[in-house]
């Protein structure tokens, strides 16, 4: 039995490799999807596929929907999520996965550090387990396996 | 027929008020609901209830417990949901209320000012409407009922 | 006991009006909502709201948007639908609101004339009812009272 | 992780063909299930298995007993859906189709040319992505995987 | 508080009078909705609204169509489903009304004589309750209020 | 792309067989599960577990226990399910998963012989298709597949 | 707007009129049910109306059935969820229906003494709140009123 | 065609293996997942993954976040559940996992003794088959393949 892990979050440093090898350390049975992590990229897919958009608005919308198209996909394959939220950044669109998760039925783990705590209290009430650290979350999905 | 308004986001300024008298002076058939809006009460309403907790990250989920107590209480009664964002704050409750109605099927309005355009658009991306003031949502109330 | 009806479709002609006066003239407990059937309106009230769009496609899109919302605040409290086909139009919003009414488990009667039995078989299929005149569609409606 | 993409739309080219070939030259992970493409044999497939039927509305009944079957079977299989309008023809099942996707929450791409922005404005706005041309349906495929 | 009763069931015999005169006896609070009980409109309503059919077959198609969006109006409203099997008949839309609400979650009174206990036996065990009288029928409602 | 095919309906003769034979001349990609086929074992399978019941009601109720555990786990796994009425017998059992398959949104094709159209027309319109053999049985199925 | 609380749990004393007495005292829109709080009919109500059982299991079996009918009925009419767990007993049914209130979205308050931390610190976690005593439930109900 | 099994209940005997131990004799197609049998394990692995709390309500609420989370992880995958209860405990947990089973649609198999009959009625009630060895429910399983 696999596992499906979608990694919602913050797409500005490398936490997704750093858990992805931990997990792979330890031969745990989980695979990874997650949003689009090239930032250049995501913030141009809509340009990019449909053409130069009339302004800042429009070029946002037309990358939103594609943005979009790819986490509605990845998301109804996942089993888990795991969201990260980060110090800097509004992270609405973290939030909204996170929030879509519980919504789905899909367990839901949230990483982020301890000066979040008060902003990101009743988010962190749904999700079924808040931690601090990427080591933690291992702990957590590693829990599944034994 | 009259429709019941979930009001989300901040609690800062008097933004609910504003909106529901434009809403009143107009005569229209929409009833107000809104999570606490008193916000000395909703940090403190956890260790009210539950007694004084041992630090603040358990202050903060007592309070969590009982405020998402009352919003899902008072979301399930709604036939519309309006969540308004501003510049502060990281307002990960508002994003959450938004990304529930989403999920559950209630028309969503989201108000934000234009400064925001890019922090939020995956979640614009999934509202019915997203406008950047308080005439605006009345507007698109008002259009249901012409 | 009261049934909400809405009257999904072309909004060229005073079909509606018609179809409530015969269910009023037979006092018939049935209440009426509509899309907006105000066809200057329903294209111009994304500008109204949202202020001048760069180009068509930006302000058919927030047209959409706004007509959507009204269309899901009033579809949410439908206990029945009719869709209305006439022999001009694409009528693919008509389409759209028969086909939501089927997948909301909402009781749908579509209307339509013979010309058209051949384009629309499919979703015909899938409705309860399908009638070619308002006199018909008002007597199934009739039929659920005696 | 492979994914599974329901093809709806007009039969009358070889739009599929061309969407398929493109896909498969970038080796995506993508597999492709449509409605009955033959269009005689959807015509003809309830009188083929019912037998002769007393008129042409009973025989277009019969037939789309059959082909609602079909996409209802391969629907309930798909990830994702790409539903193509043209310029001909009314497309009513089409419109089903995407309207279907949106209702079960299966992300949905929709081709169309750019003299149809107007009259599939509201259908389009529920999608997650509307585009003009096959290539760029499959660079939001691509997407996905990258 | 009032509650929707659904009486699916023959409609061979004066049953459901006979409830209700029971139930408006003890002056319980509740309210009744059933299929057609007119046998004749029942199995006529279809050529009825729809004109003349070219068969039996045709002819029924087009009543059950009638009588399938009465059934689907009236169940929705419903809070509680009674179904009635008698000795006569396949009652196999009784069937059909008793395993919706079963699927729906609206609690499910099954009245069937003893002689069809084994024919009966897996629907029976689905439902929440099987009596074999009115009586009985009606503790269980009263049961609900004291 | 395999299907699984929950075939619902009589156990008193070979149709099962018949139907999958056909199907793997064919050499199509279904998959077959259905009730318990063995009349004896399906009525005693209660006593069977629990043990002696004190009477004849206890034992049919025990083994429907048993029963619908079984019917709900293979149903669950269906993407098609096809019922087959013979002329004898109730078979309410039948016309509940027939109509569960509905519920569900699993496609559904029944088997009847033509002198069951009366009693069985309410059902039948909700099936996808109805036919009265076997062979259009399976021409249906391989409508699926080319 | 009026909210109704079902009150699950023990039925051994006289929790629910204390708990009512301060909310009707504090004039807060809540109207309540409850299951049957007559043990001694909750235990008999079986035999009362389907006659006597052959034995403890079957009396025991034809109880749960109605009590189970009453419940679901109550429930579904639900907006809000208070369930109390005792020192004394097993109190399944009370597990049954908070775990049922959880699943089906209704918000949910746990009253527990200390005592019973550990052995019901799962089903707790999944409440929106748990208290310790009636006057902190009454507090909760109240704070979606101010 | 393979089944997964959830095992709820108790964790103070060896009655998985037993049962696992008997299904593979047989070679039946089922797998099995469990809650986390190691006690100690189960009780310590909030503070093993969050750290030392701030006292046991506290600990216990830690430990309750991971083993719902792991719970929901692997019910989620379940085709049935199987919920053991034993004479000793409250076993809260168990009656939850049982009842999510239920609301889930999930198949579920009580195993319970003699001496709990009065007690888990209501929830037994909602079980497609209460047994009360080990043996039994092996039984059942096995009726799902012959």
């Amino acid at each position: 039995m696999t596992f499906v892990v979608y990694l919602a979050g913050q797409i500005h440093d490398d936490w997704r490799e750093t858990l992805i090898e931990k997990v792979q350390e330890k031969d745990l049975p989980f695979e990874f999807v997650s949003p689009q992590t090239n930032h250049d990229l995501s913030d141009d897919i809509g340009e990019q596929v449909l053409g130069e958009q009339p302004g800042k608005y429009y070029k946002d919308d037309a990358a939103s929907d594609i943005n979009n198209f790819r986490t509605q996909v990845l998301m109804n394959k996942a089993d888990i999520v795991i969201a990260l939220f980060g110090e800097e950044y509004r992270q609405w669109n973290t939030a909204m996965d996170a929030t879509t998760a519980v919504n789905k039925g899909k367990p839901l783990i949230i990483v982020r550090p301890e000066s979040l705590i008060h902003a990101i209290k009743e988010l962190s009430n749904k999700a079924n387990v808040t931690v601090e650290t990427i080591d933690q979350a291992v702990s957590v999905l590693e829990y599944v396996t034994i």
